[in-house]
Parts: C-alpha cells; structure tokens; sequence
C-alpha cells in the first residue's frame, strides 16, 4: 500500500504562528521537507496579506522553493485572483480551498458556498489549460466552529460537483472528526472516481485514528505539517496539524509506502524547534523513533 | 458495542508526578472519577514506598474511596507481598502486573519473566478464593525500552498460561505500539476465551488509532487516565496515557457504549489541572467537546 504525502507546514503551519517569518526562512523549510522526499510542499498562499501577514510575499516563497523531477510545488488560492497571481509562479500545483459551511465561508472567503463551488470549477479549468495540477479542499467537511455539525451528505454533493479536480481533499479544518466520519466521506465518494485526500488536525487527538481509517478507505494523499504546527486564524480553538514525523511513524510501522525519510523529517522538526523557539505538538521528535514489532 | 473504561489516573498517573500527592487528595480523584459513571477506577498501587513514593499509603487511599454497587475499586500488585497488603483492604479487584522483557522485568520486578508469570498465577488463585476479580498485565508487550522490538509470539505464549484471570491487558507501556500490533495480540489470543484489554500510552501520538483498532478486534477493556497524565517512573521516555475524556469523546462519537459521561470527565480535568498546577496533556478538556456529525 501507498499514500502520497503533502506537507503543508510552510503554509498552514506557518500562518498560525504569531510571528511572521522572512519568506527565505518560509522557503527554507519547504526545502528542507523536500530533501526528506516528500512528494508535494504546499509552501504559500496567494492571500490578502493584510488578512494573513505571515503569507505575505508568496511569489518570493516559491522562486527559492528549489523545483525537482520528484517535488510538485504547491500554493493556496482562496479565488479567481489568488491564482492570477499565482499563474505568474513557476509552481506546478495549485490548491484551491473553501468551506462547505454558509457562514464559516462567508467569514472566511466573503462568498456564498454555490459562489466559491462555482469559482473553484473555473479555477480547475484555468489551472488544466496552465498545465498545473488542481486539488480542491473542502474545508470545515467534519465540523464547522460557527455551524457546528456537518452533515456528510452535504460535502458529498459538493465533491460530486468537483470531479474535475486532480483531487478533492476532505478538511478536518477545526479538529473535531472521527472515523466514522472519514468512512463516510472516503467511501461516499469513492465512486466519483476522482482521487481522495485527507486533511487533518489533531486538536482532539482523534487525527491519527482518522489517518488510519483513511488508509482503509483507499486514501490518495494525507496532508501534514512537520512538528504538527498550525491552525486557522479564522476559527476559533483549532490547532495544530497532525505531525508529518509522527504520521510517517504510523504509515512505516504499518508498513505503508511513502518514500519519506522519517528520520531526516525529525531532523527537520529538530530545526523548526530552535526556529521557532518553543516545544511544538509534535510527540515523536522528542520521544524518538523505535524499531518495527517483530514477526 | 460497548466498552469498559478503567481509570488508571490515581495509580499510573499519579505515580509519575513530581509532586507526592497525600492519600486523601488522589482518592479524592478516584471518587470524582467514580461519580462520572467509570466503572473501575485504579486507585493504589502497594508498591515498595522507598522506590515510588508517589504510591505510598496505599491503604489509606483506598479506605477513602467510596464503594458502590457500580464500582469495582482497583489497585495494582508486583508480587505476592503486595497481594498480602491489598488482601486486608476491602478493594474489589487486583491488578498484577509483569514485563514481557527479561530486561525490563529484572529491573521493575526483580525476577525473571518465568518467576513472574509463575507469581502471577499464584496470586489469580488466591484473589479469586478471596473473592476478588484478578487481572494481569502484560507490560512492555509493544516494545521495550531496554530490548528494544518485541515478538508478539512471545506475549501471546504468556498470555496462554494466564487463562485463569478474569482478564489479560496488554500494556503499550512506553507508547511505541500501532495498529498492526493491536491486531496481532487481540486477534491472536481472541481463541483463549479470556476478556483482553488494553493500556495505552500516547507517547508518539499513535495511542488513539491503538484504542479504535482494538474496538474493530471486540476488546473488553480500555485503560485511560484523566487529563493524559501518566508515564512509568523506571522506562525512560516514556509518557501520559491515553487521556480518558479524548478517548471517550472517540467513543462517543463512534457510537460504542461506556456509561460514563464525557462532560463531567472534561470537569475532572479541569480540577486536576488545577491540583497540580500546570496543562495537562489531554487536548480536549482545553478544546471543548462537539456534537457528532448529522447523518
């Protein structure tokens, strides 16, 4: 078995930090997680940087994200003219993100749910005549802090509608799913044919579980900020990602594919610690690593 | 489905803590987690007080604990000697814990594996002409700080020769087990006949797919402690057990039965941080609970 893995700790981990780092630095680790062997960085976020000051200068993040042959370069849009900006980057992939709650997406993208539906089909389309590949994420999928519970029929007909996508990624944005949850989607969508991902956090510790129910489910690609940093600056008490390190000791354990280098991505953790000066959530850089089970 | 909870925070918890908290004040915890609906709370353990001096008075910690028609009061035993004190306690049920590892069992213990198991069984015997329900623990069955990876073959010939007590809990000690592992114990001593449960720790955040995946393999019986706290004061690295109010918001949400109420386990948290005046690793008492999802 194997799953793709994105990491996402220059984007979704970095905007939550309260301190905004140079793009150089933001670069810095994007690179530094490439060299692990992920396949996919998302590095930056074609945002209004007076909403979100730590994505200021994306264009600067991704010319000193190093392109290679095995590396797909990936940037946030939100609408139409995020990814006018981003069309004018050398990054191969864009993510196109909005909330399938009306009023989260209301706060969060200033559209009704049909508007950004509607605005994320045209940017798959432009995206594909770019040459680029085009993952739409459908954030808030488990749970909405303004709405509160989601009823997974209502993600289902939004991903039936996006089946041009190179992938629909299923968000767990504020951290409250659990698998039943991610059965529902995964496998109330499998018949779309249009690959799967998974987007989680881990602020009720029930992320990894959902990790591990998604392999099950035939998942395509899991998302992950190394050190497990990150959070929405627009909803309220979510916080961090699942840590990539501490989803690659469960993938390897479990002995799932993902060409990633666990080690190297501790070792990446390790820096962003002294970076940002503070312990991150992640638990497995500071227990350490530990030898398969015998069979 | 329904599951047993066993609140193990008074005894596993409390043992690690830096502070030694007096008898009174961790009964005190046992009886706020009694009142939440759990029914087995771990309250002592009659343990040599000059090697864990966190768990001396064990008497008087149990004299305290009420009992209840829907409460089986706990503690643990290494050996025949603390059989002989917790014997003229009125507790219900005696936890007796070994190591897999000969390492590790000769430096907790004192005796090899062989003498333990042999001790183990002497004192399911005289627990059960007592009156009294017996469980044994497996300790270090996932992997061990000393020896390193364990073979599930090994565990599975011991648990074999405990068919007597009223249940085997394999224990994830230092928190290094995942998925696969549960399956290979759960599913290999499923033809024993005798109820399994486990003990986990989430120190590399891989506790809670552990617990869902023992659910798929019918376990009986789940070990959490409130707020996560926890650790073994003689593995090194290792840390809090898997929180009882993250687990049984998996729970919960899952829809598998426990009879015990999630909001007041979050309340419990909060007074224990409080007690010991620092955060808990358990993350949702500090992110608040949410309905599950619509269906």
């Amino acid at each position: 078995m194997a799953v793709a893995l994105c990491e996402v700790g220059p984007r979704d981990g970095l905007q939550n930090e309260p301190e905004v780092l140079a793009p150089a630095l933001r670069a810095e680790l994007a690179n530094r997680m490439a060299r692990t062997g992920v396949p996919r960085v998302e590095a930056a976020s074609f945002v209004n940087p007076e909403r979100v000051p730590q994505m200021a200068g994306a264009e600067d993040v991704l010319a000193a994200v190093q392109p290679s042959p095995t590396l797909s370069r990936a940037a946030l849009v939100l609408n139409e003219r995020g990814y006018q900006r981003l069309r004018e980057t050398s990054c191969e992939e864009v993510h196109i993100a909005f909330c399938v709650t009306e009023t989260f997406n209301r706060r969060n993208q200033g559209h009704s749910v049909a508007e950004s539906l509607a605005q994320a089909g045209a940017i798959v389309a432009d995206a594909h005549e770019d040459g680029r590949r085009a993952t739409v994420t459908l954030a808030a999928s488990f749970g909405c802090p303004f709405e509160g519970a989601v009823d997974p029929a209502i993600v289902l007909g939004l991903a039936e509608q996006l089946t041009t996508a190179d992938e629909i990624v299923f968000a767990d944005t504020i951290g409250v799913g659990v698998p039943r949850q991610v059965r529902a989607l995964l496998g109330g969508a499998r018949h779309l044919g249009t690959p799967l991902g998974l987007h989680l956090h881990n602020t009720r510790n029930t992320g990894y579980a959902n990790a591990y129910t998604a392999l099950d489910e035939g998942v395509a690609l899991l998302d992950a900020s190394v050190g497990g940093i990150g959070g929405c600056p627009f909803a309220p008490r979510a916080t961090g990602n699942i840590a990539t390190e501490d989803l690659l000791y469960l993938l390897d354990h479990e002995g799932v594919d993902t060409g990633v280098d666990l080690d190297e991505v501790i070792r990446v953790a390790e820096w962003l610690e002294t970076v940002l000066g503070r312990q991150l959530p992640g638990q497995l850089y500071r227990a350490g690593s530990f030898p398969p089970a015998l069979s």
